[in-house]
């Protein structure tokens, strides 16, 4: 097991990592103080693995469990009022602890839950997709979609520990696991050129699960994300770079209708799609480039758009994105691969270049 | 014109105290730092103050309003929706500013709003009564009603600035004026004995609204709240001394049903209560509890329990509350006027004692 720490301005989080860690009942149990919890997941996760938590918590007098339907298009005010609802009628006090056991979806939800019920009580992250074991865990975004916007609604509100059990990506879909590595390969991007090389040689062992190439890589992505968020919890400055390919990504998402790509999916077409934006502005060299797409390749992930996407309709849902500020749409791009920069001054002669270059038709 | 700045663990913002602060453009327009302004007031207020603001700001290329049905019943998800869906229609960015314009129930859900719209927005309060002036500008609650508990849904989120008119007092019902005059007797009550006999003597100028005592009694409840949540935002220990009088106080306005008494006068009846259990224990002297008695009897207040109320049920109410920590009730006592104390151990025979003493049937 491996243990990152991760601090915030009102204290600091241990992250473990490992395998059969939901069976090391301490390593739970440590962490919750109170008398009562609430496990929050889901109908997917909640027959795999939600015995085994339970187990892992039988000294906790209260242990009330909530199961949500799954998926992003749950992701709301009402499933959050659900939440709230069970939490008030079985009478959760404010010293009550949070469990929440799925993938980002659960994780942004429990914690937004968390983060204002009784204007905040602790929780717990027992993250089982890839993506969210990566992306989620660390930085204390919380939130639910409004159909005007993806996590429109949300706070910032850390968790008291992070649970990383890489056995539970053994019960995640193909598919889904590929879209995580996609964080992973942006993690590298932005901040760390031999973190990216090493991913390059050891991408096929890390997607058949080999337990120590992947806790390596989940803990490299996670460290930096926690090394950037350190530096700026509030998303004021350089915490922007952790949205490489994101303005793309979302714009993509939101043009298809969330869930029809998963979010990883899009977030790789949206990073290759910021590489050839870097490309064409002399940035990034055309070796770089091929470099990251046949990393993207490699993983099975997208590489272009898909064919029902308009030029103008996606240009407009970027700058519809809330990464622009005061009217201005910011980019992340690249200098070089491990050297991300924040980018307003672009043309839309440049963005709609650049998505002209990934039509698929 | 007075002005107060409070501090918190993120920075610190100023309470301006006055006359005449609402036509006094500058000091609203200060703290815009946006392109875009959202006013949440309600049907109430509106019509009285809204166009002044709405002048105030008349340098913000977009300002919006929205207004709400007045009254505590509507502080709940359902309101806190249309807020979140208007900001999201009108297309705010996560640089907006709201503004809350009117009593607590305004300033609570539109803090609240501001808490989480993306993950965070700049909000200023102007609010229009005594109770919302003393109480809901100091210390960055925010927060929505639930069917189980006032307060439930909730946020710590600092405003940018309070701007406190006492000319918007000249247009409070006289109950409220009053109810809002109980939690400035509060904070005397916990801190500062002088400021008591103050009040004791300036009672009837402060509520006939004579600015100089009333701007003063105005600032020294604030400052008085600002030291304590200066020293404790998150209300780990010496905040809950705030809660003088609140929990019984809750306790009735939740057996009563919420909106039967205003919130100021059941904490009257429970600061009394609370005096009364601290001179039954043998802390406050008779003449001390007379003191409070006269002079909550001078401000018109309620100095006994409504007669529908039940001994079981009040008690039983009051260990619902969230001041429960590990089903501990925590209450908040007088060792003397000026000094408050916190107590986990009192008996339910000390208790009824103190309700039986209070039934007016």
């Amino acid at each position: 097991m491996k243990t990152l720490v991760a601090t915030h301005p009102q204290g600091e989080y241990p992250i473990y990592i490992g395998s059969q860690l939901l069976a090391h009942a301490d390593l739970l149990q440590q962490h919750v103080r109170s008398t009562q919890v609430m496990v929050i997941t889901n109908e997917t996760i909640a027959p795999l693995y939600l015995n085994k938590v339970l187990s892992a918590l039988s000294n906790t007098p209260q242990c009330d469990v909530t199961i949500l339907k799954d998926g992003e298009k749950n992701k709301n005010l009402d499933t959050f009022s659900i939440i709230i609802d069970t939490l008030a009628e079985k009478n959760h006090h404010r010293d009550t602890t949070l469990i929440a056991l799925g993938g980002g979806v659960i994780g942004d939800m429990t914690g937004f839950a968390a983060a204002c019920y009784h204007r905040g009580v602790h929780f717990i992250q027992i993250p089982t997709t890839l993506l969210s074991q990566v992306d989620a865990s660390v930085g204390g975004k919380t939130g639910v979609n409004h159909p005007k916007g993806k996590n429109l609604i949300g706070a910032f509100h850390q968790p008291q520990a992070v649970v990383i059990d890489v056995d539970t990506l053994q019960t995640l879909p193909d598919r889904a696991l590929r879209a995580g590595f996609a964080e992973i390969i942006k993690s590298a991007l932005i901040q760390d050129e031999n973190f990216f090389y090493w991913l390059k040689d050891n991408a096929q062992s890390i997607l058949d699960l080999t337990p120590t190439p992947l806790v390596d890589a989940i803990l490299r992505a996670c460290t930096i994300k926690r090394d950037i968020v350190a530096e700026d919890e509030k998303e004021q400055g350089v915490r922007a770079h952790l949205n490489l390919g994101h303005t793309f990504g979302h714009a993509i998402e939101h043009n298809l209708g969330y869930g029809t790509w998963l979010h990883g999916e899009a977030v790789a077409t949206g990073l290759l799609m910021a590489a050839h934006l870097s490309r064409s502005l002399g940035w990034l060299s055309p070796q770089a480039y091929a470099d990251i797409d046949s990393l993207i390749a490699e993983a099975g992930l997208p590489r272009n758009l898909p064919p029902q996407i308009k030029c103008d309709k996606l240009l407009a849902a970027m700058k519809g994105d809330k990464k622009v500020l005061e009217n201005k749409l910011r980019l992340i791009l690249l200098q070089s691969i491990g050297q991300a920069v924040i980018r307003s001054d672009l043309s839309d002669e440049a963005l709609i270049q650049a998505i002209e270059a990934f039509r698929s038709d």
